[in-house]
């Protein structure tokens, strides 16, 4: 079988954890009956080892319960950016593998919830893990709304970036966001009222600071071309602009511009929010 | 000049200082110029002491810029039970004397939103201060949603439910109600989402909970009779159940049993969410 996924960008300024957007950048994974494990890359992550520890064997060898498949991977999304490519990984794997629940195998993959959610459902998701499931939701979107993400040259290690949050935070810090997210969620399902300090955040953004120090600067000048908020997106480095589609070729444009005079390096990409999620198709032809 | 505001319930579990839907349950303030101020009250909050000290004329008197008025106030919000009265309360007297900003004469009372921001607009909202000022926005709000309110006898002052909230909370405790937020606002926004999960909190219910002991057993009770979920109102010690219009006349039946079995006393509301919001009128009859 054969299943596709989307990229998806979490926290998304306050919503740490527990909101996410899929994004229009796919991995596809292929799974077929082989006499044993062979595991093929094309595209993003290609240079990453490719053999039987690779995340798509592991998560396609649990979902079928055997290890004589053929996996093949494809994939679109930049690697260790922020963009979810892990969880997207695995969900299509697991689905293609034939698992029944491809979001809990995307959760798997670094123990939450909120990118699986996003490639399996598509669009704008709530998701947490209740009693060590993983629990999503749609929350409203509004088409009018697009994506510049600007992707680093350089990635994080999501594990460093999990170690530079502290173990605790003001109760105002917590309330902070809380109320930042009300207002996010309503602007993202209505971008007329969308306020650039949705995107507020005190919880990871600053304490990630020291391991992406230009994101400040990159998210203040894709403010000031026009997106209508901007974040990191996921635990970085690439930043997300919020936009409608009447300032997003500016604020791509004005994007390029500060990867360039910057010392980053990287790619301005110009995304809509992809709403199918998760695609499985049957990988014979139709007849 | 005449207006008129609902209650609100705020926090909603894990919206703390965040969310607040506005409730049928209205105050209405009148104020008309007189030779001084005087101040007359009917309904709850009347034994109160009325004089210039009362809420409604220390509001109106700053927003008319004059103390020579009259003003009157009709309640039905019970007072000090965590339904926003006061900022219901001040933002009526506000619109009523003439302010152009009631929003922030209701924050002024306490120092947050959203209780205010449901008293004015209405419906389910998200707010939160920025820079000094409260900014708010409507959040989509199912209609077969409906509101069963347990109000104990005994009230809460808000002020000793605040000093009970930890000054530092753990950031795994911040992600949790942020997860659980975005669930909720899925779930008031379509009921079919709605899990009882979504109300769950780890900001302020528990640390209030000395303050009322038997929140807990009241909104397992609501619950077991069918509540899709229960939570404190603002600060409590008033109770939620969130029901549809199917379940709500069974799960106000154990609410009002509950509070009888309990040494707890008090009502048991069958609410649903006001739409409207702030209604202000000139006194005078149509001509």
């Amino acid at each position: 079988m054969r299943a596709r996924a989307p990229a998806s960008a979490a926290n998304l300024g306050p919503g740490f954890d527990s909101l996410a957007v899929a994004l229009r950048l796919h991995v596809e994974v292929e799974v077929t009956p082989a006499p044993s494990l062979t595991i093929r890359v094309e595209g993003e992550g290609d240079d990453l080892p490719v053999d039987g520890s690779h995340l798509a064997a592991r998560v396609a060898v649990a979902a079928a319960g055997t290890d004589r498949l053929a996996v093949t991977v494809r994939s679109s999304i930049p690697v260790g950016r922020g963009l979810g490519s892990s969880a997207a990984l695995a969900v299509a794997a697991a689905a293609a593998a034939g698992s029944d629940d491809p979001m809990a195998a995307g959760m798997a993959v670094d123990g939450h919830a909120e990118n699986a959610a996003a490639s399996v459902l598509g669009g704008l998701v709530g998701a947490t893990i209740v009693q060590g499931r993983p629990v999503a939701v749609p929350l409203p979107f509004d088409p009018a709304l697009t994506f510049v993400v600007l992707v680093p040259a350089r990635p994080i290690a999501t594990a460093r970036a999990r170690q530079a949050l502290p173990a605790q935070v003001a109760h105002a810090d917590a309330a902070f966001n809380l109320g930042r997210m009300g207002l996010l969620v309503a602007g993202l399902g209505d971008h007329r009222l969308l306020v650039r300090h949705a995107t507020d955040d005190r919880l990871h953004q600053a304490a990630r600071q020291s391991l992406f120090p230009e994101a400040t600067h990159l998210m203040a000048g894709l403010l000031e071309a026009g997106a209508a908020a901007a974040c990191w997106s996921g635990a970085g480095p690439s930043v997300l602009g919020i936009c409608t589609s009447d300032t997003a070729p500016r604020v791509r444009a004005a994007g390029e511009q500060l990867l360039a005079v910057t010392t980053v390096g990287g790619r301005a990409l110009l995304l809509e929010a992809d709403r199918e999620g998760l695609v499985v198709q049957d990988a014979r032809p139709p007849v």
